[in-house]
């Protein structure tokens, strides 16, 4: 008699001198006292192997098949294992493990699409060391897009961060401060909040999302009186969002809206630009938040921090965002 | 025989029809259980009486002279009291109350100069309302530094937010976003750092302050991949700083700065614009935040918070602010 359990969530290894796969096994080890889900990697056996023993943790690494992952989950790690060479080597990255990490992340991309695995957990990567081979995307989450494209269409991934019950969503993401003003649009903005809306109600379970849209300017524009774009482009995006029936308000003020007992007040915040996201995000959950893709055909969670380069291999930094990613992808499947 | 006190402080009463005259109201009645220092008020007595029976506190209001301040205080709120009309109508700033507004604080000023008085806490205004009035100031702030000018020079006022040991400065302030990345010049993050390592020295009593300065672009730019002004302007900047002795570093990744743990590794952080400052604090201290003018030849502090329209008259509104400016220029002075 088997158990029936949920089908296996797919880890992609990350960056292999990075902190990742130190993350990953340590969650595997302490898989019972967490009560964690069953999960299964996409990366390198023996490398992962090879970081368990410099670790000093006694974890059995197995190569399987995806649909053997569940059967292996309670005795090994199960790893499914990509073509290529991964030397162990924590905080100096090697660009030969490059194609390991990009096709482990689109290996896992299309496991899930496929039905095999319910949601995908990415490990941090260091988009430098990819460029070499072939990666052209700012980040991960636009590869994640890129591989989601159905029929040459694209989908808008939107990156939420979150912490329990605290949501925020950046507009504009990694580009210079100075071209933020240019990229917000009407469009932006009601194609963002309309993705927002929907997923909350379809992978968070919130019936009606209430949502708040933050002002660009020091106090949302003062009237006009500091900045126009409130008065041009966000107070109209949000009147139309409102007539199409979706509960969100705004603009408003960026500084005093982050107070959690104001922002609880929200379902999902919409910030304009990058630090404004993800500043009071990691004021209050330094290394307990979450990235969430929305807008995908998939689930997808990754830990909010990068490859902590100096971390990795020492058995040191903190599994508690990487856990925390692993949770919501379980909750949000 | 009388008691040796401190000089009193100065409070100027700010916006008739905002929450500031509460306020002032409010912390008066608890002086004792609270310990407050002596204040007198430049204001207006017979509104702030007016206001005191709306509230219905049993506050009684004297208009004294500035010497009799200290010996008014135990027995009754000492106004200095400024020539005008003041009507008591919360919510509703009337324009005729400009002028005495506008006077509070000039004479207010003049009094902490003087050294009749130690420090001045002003309570919030409304531009708007006293624009009328010939104040054509961009806030409080501009306004305290053209009063404070000598020979015709301004002193460069610089706001910081402080919250216990958590400090932040805005390098840039209550301008459009889009005007930010122009404004950021090596000359303006010098001098701006220079102040501040004077004045935590000078008013705070931290002999060899450590500073941090935040970038602008995400991820402090990404070595310039996300723009190019921290290379070009900032780092410079901080380089030329530290040769100069000052413990100063930066810039750093503004969105994992403001945890606070990290945070209070500082003794301030020099943030590139208003909302990168202020959202944290706010995030972190809501009510409880105090706006600290440096580089001024007086101590100045104020509530981080506005006007309140709507909860002005009704006794409602957190005093926490005020409370805290009210302490701070304590210490400070």
């Amino acid at each position: 008699m088997t158990t029936a359990r949920p089908r296996p969530l797919a880890v992609s290894m990350g960056e292999p001198a990075g902190i990742g796969p130190d993350l990953i096994l340590k969650l595997y080890a302490d898989r019972q006292s967490l009560g964690l889900p069953v999960f299964g990697v996409f990366g390198h056996a023996l490398f992962l192997a090879a970081r368990a023993e410099r670790l000093g943790r006694a974890v059995a690494v197995r190569a399987v098949a995806i649909d053997e992952v569940d059967q292996t989950f309670d005795d090994a790690l199960p790893v499914i294992e990509i073509e290529g060479e991964v030397s162990d080597s924590p905080g100096m990255p090697d660009p030969n493990a490059a194609p390991v990490v990009v096709s482990a992340i689109a290996q896992a991309v299309d496991a899930v699409q496929a039905g095999a695995m319910r949601g995908l957990v990415t490990a941090p990567i260091h988009k430098a060391s990819l460029y070499g081979a072939g990666f052209e995307y700012p980040g991960h989450t636009e590869f994640l897009a890129a591989l989601c494209a159905e029929d040459g269409i694209v989908p808008l991934p939107v990156m939420m961060l979150a912490h329990e019950d605290l949501r925020a969503v950046p507009l504009t993401i990694h580009i210079p401060l100075a071209d933020v003003p240019g990229e917000i649009t009407r469009a932006l903005i009601i194609d963002t909040v309309d993705i927002i809306a929907r997923d909350l109600r379809s992978r968070f379970g919130i019936a009606a999302p209430r949502i708040a849209v933050a002002g660009l300017n020091p106090h949302a524009g003062e009237d006009g009186a500091i900045g126009r774009e409130e008065i041009e482009t966000i107070a109209p995006a949000v009147a139309q969002l409102r007539k199409a029936g979706i509960d969100v308000v705004g603009p408003l003020s960026a500084d005093t809206l982050f107070h959690p007992p104001h922002w609880r007040s929200y379902d999902c915040v919409l910030a304009m630009y990058h630090d404004q996201a993800l500043i009071p995000i990691k004021t209050v959950a330094f290394d307990a938040g979450v990235n969430v893709t929305l807008g995908l055909p998939i689930v997808r969670t990754s830990p909010d921090h990068g490859t902590a380069f100096s971390l990795a291999g020492t058995g040191q930094g903190s599994a508690n965002s990487m856990l925390a990613a692993l949770r919501m992808a379980d909750a949000m499947s």
